[in-house]
């Protein structure tokens, strides 16, 4: 066997200085305009070494999975479930492919969520979220979640007040419950700058490649970026528990949020402390058996 | 922009001296027995050529497919299903995290199918596939699928043989709908040697890393090899067509399999013609209303 690259954490590599985790992490008295979009918590090295450590990080996430699956193969029940949520433009979808793609995709299952058809707007906002959950071993991402139905639905205001203000208690609820029942939750919001974000609607306008991603109504959106960010905060004070903790990942530079997000779920991953499972036959019988088939 | 990753056929690349694609095609007269397991059709090059090809092809696989995604938000229903099916230990599973992983999981549906559930047995067999097919714009793929009722369930006696028998007429009429609706399917079959499993299920009893895949009813099949190989003649004989053909890939080599599975969905992809959606609003008036806000 050679070395394990499911073997130490990737914190104690060179570059981080220290693990982000705790600096992410949206505790008591955060305030979302106080976080530096450019920024890099914990983070000493360059966008070079930012890239190395995410090809080091994507075989021990991959490694990491690996086990958590072969552990459900024998009952193990925990689960990890990424939320993504962001601005237009923030990268969720680079999150997915270079980060989560690291995984093998029998190890994941992707749920992205736009705005819920007829079917869905007859049922409870959870509803739809709950049918996406990912199974035992796996590793589920959100692509957008049940958070659009406080912040979309109250900037928009696409729900009244008084519902808006239920969904808040409602979402905890379901959060704890899916902790209760053995499924990590890494809630993160990707930031970027308004300015940051007109880079990069200007890039989709620019090239005929990328006019595919453009949709009108994202400038809609933008002209209303004070409000989603006051939503994003009151989001953060409601729902960041100790159960189900929101990060908010600085994300004007792409590689430090996928080197920051990648490094969330190795961490969530290690806690698991995850271990082969041991056979459950008999492993010179079975040997016997082969040699005589 | 930097080179087009899905510009020309990989192919074209050296090491590759013909198309694969109609030497690995199952058509009329071909018989499973004259397979080489062992063998490399097309490709001339050696394992370390092999390895190249199949990193610059992955680029290529994930770039062909965001075009297939975009082409999907316009409106296009076109999408690929690849049906896997082996023996075990034929590697569907380095299949799926090596040639599929490449794929932005956003852009891939992966459905593996087990023994079916009491309410599956409730349905017709074809019930829990159509479930699992893939989106517009998404590359499916079957781990294991509709083959297995009549391969496992043929070999061990658990449908009634005129059963089996009107099995194979639907799975033709059920593909050939798929096909007509804008679905590629390539189907492959994964085929290593009697002598090649019994080294890698050893491998897998040897490694306690490994001991969760290995399951004593492996050898249970391994010892109807060959009722196997004649099941899997016969569904070759009775559902490879001209819409929706299988393909036998030498399997004994995983990087020539890995290879040359990667290089049909490259053939599938590069058939469709993809270009970019042309936008569907004025790029001129987006561009002033962004650099209004």
């Amino acid at each position: 066997m050679g070395p394990d690259p499911a073997g130490g954490p990737v914190s104690r590599q060179k570059s981080w200085n220290a693990d982000p985790e705790p600096l992410l992490r949206v505790g008591p008295g955060f305030r979302l305009d106080t976080v530096d979009p450019d920024g890099t918590p914990g983070f000493a090295g360059r966008k070079i070494d930012g890239l190395e450590a995410l090809a080091s990080g994507a075989s021990r996430l991959a490694a990491l999975q690996e086990r958590l699956w072969a552990a459900a193969t024998a009952g193990d029940q925990r689960r990890v479930l990424l939320v993504l949520q962001a601005m237009d433009t923030a990268g969720k979808g680079g999150i997915v492919s270079h980060v989560v793609g690291a995984v093998d995709p029998n190890g994941v299952h992707y749920a992205g969520f736009t705005a819920p058809t007829a079917e869905e707007r007859e049922h409870d906002f959870l509803w739809r979220v709950e049918r996406q959950l990912p199974d035992a071993g796996q590793l589920g991402v959100f692509d957008r979640s049940h958070y659009e139905d406080v912040l979309i639905q109250r900037v928009r205001g696409l729900a009244e007040p008084t519902e808006i203000e239920r969904r808040y208690g409602a979402i905890v609820d379901f959060e704890d419950r899916l902790v209760e029942q053995g499924t990590t939750v890494v809630k993160v919001m990707l930031h970027i700058s308004k300015d940051e974000q007109r880079e990069r609607l200007g890039d989709r306008l620019d090239r005929p490649d990328k006019h595919w991603k453009f949709n009108p109504a994202d400038i809609d959106e933008r002209l209303r970026w004070d409000e989603y960010q006051e939503a994003y905060q009151v989001a953060f004070d409601r729902t960041s528990t100790e159960q189900a903790p929101w990060y908010v990942v600085p994300a004007n530079r792409k590689w430090y949020a996928r080197l920051a997000v990648q490094q969330l779920l190795l961490r969530a991953l290690e806690d698991m402390h995850l271990s082969w499972p041991a056979a459950d036959f008999d492993v010179a019988e079975q040997r016997q058996r082969l040699a005589a088939s």
